[in-house]
């Protein structure tokens, strides 16, 4: 039960519908990060937006996203959900698993970042860009995470329900709720 | 020394130089949780913020927040920094002392957050509002600290340092740097 009176939606939905004034940079922050032009795609995002949410433990974020990747990745879902079991051994290419491994790093403390994954990184030819924006992806979820869980939000139970969701976000994008 | 090539700025102002297009949201969603129209002054936002930038140990944004409250919070700097060594003693409103606690459980995970440290902020007059403000601003701290030490930003280390930008934030709210 949320710990204070919201609307009834799913997830980050229900706060989104309750405080429009933050929704909206929210919303727009998602957009640029996940679905703005660049050279990671949409499906390569929304995967490491999953993964830092499976490491956060929040079960909305991780089952959303998990389902806006397995719509955009190359080989869909099978391959958001093998990162999500070890992204050492997932069928991804050799950059997205290094940016996962800075990402990962992100989710304990930005101060756990090390040269060596970032090297890494720039080794298999992620360039600032990708690299700034995997800290940035990994960070904000941190945030979007803690937000759904810190009010209690209502995670629905079954898969099959954030396909709708899915469908609507790649469709349409990161939008206010309404 | 930066993870990457970053414009020479301090902290969080060289990534937002580097890639204007996530400033723009990053600084609209400080500028309504830390200075939009609220029941909480900006004075105790801004200690919010410092509090948890203090718990992530980000000394950039624990620096700069603190002088941001310092100028804005009932009894000034000192406040802030009896918050920052213990929010248990600190000259505040029992109010305010309610809502860092739940701030406190938000920056260990959202899933720490309890019924009861909400409860009691409520039993000390916190709104619904108020409750879901707390959460996004250490949701959203734990987020900017993270991207600030996520890609090795230098703080300075002199405390006036920050002033001007203090004064700059007081005066004209979070703008993106330019």
């Amino acid at each position: 039960m949320p710990h204070i009176e919201l609307p009834d939606a799913p997830g980050i939905l229900a706060p989104m519908l309750f405080r429009p004034e933050t929704a909206a940079p929210l919303n727009a922050l998602a957009e640029v990060l996940l679905r703005g032009d660049n050279t990671l795609s949409r499906g390569e995002r929304e995967t490491i937006a999953a993964y830092v949410s499976r490491l956060n433990s929040c079960e909305f974020c991780c089952e959303s996203h998990s389902a806006f990747a397995g719509l955009q990745i190359d080989g869909g879902r099978p391959v958001v959900d093998a990162v999500l079991v070890d992204p050492g051994t997932a069928p991804v290419s050799p950059k997205l698993r290094a940016l996962l491994a800075v990402a990962a790093q992100v989710q304990r403390s930005g101060r756990e970042v090390t040269d060596e994954a970032v090297a890494a990184a720039r080794a298999e030819g992620a360039t600032d860009t990708e690299i700034h924006d995997t800290v940035l992806i990994a960070a904000a979820f941190c945030m979007f995470n803690r937000y759904v869980d810190g009010l209690g939000t209502v995670a629905p139970s079954d898969p099959a329900e954030y396909l709708p969701m899915a469908e609507e976000v790649v469709a349409h994008g990161y939008t206010a709720p309404g």
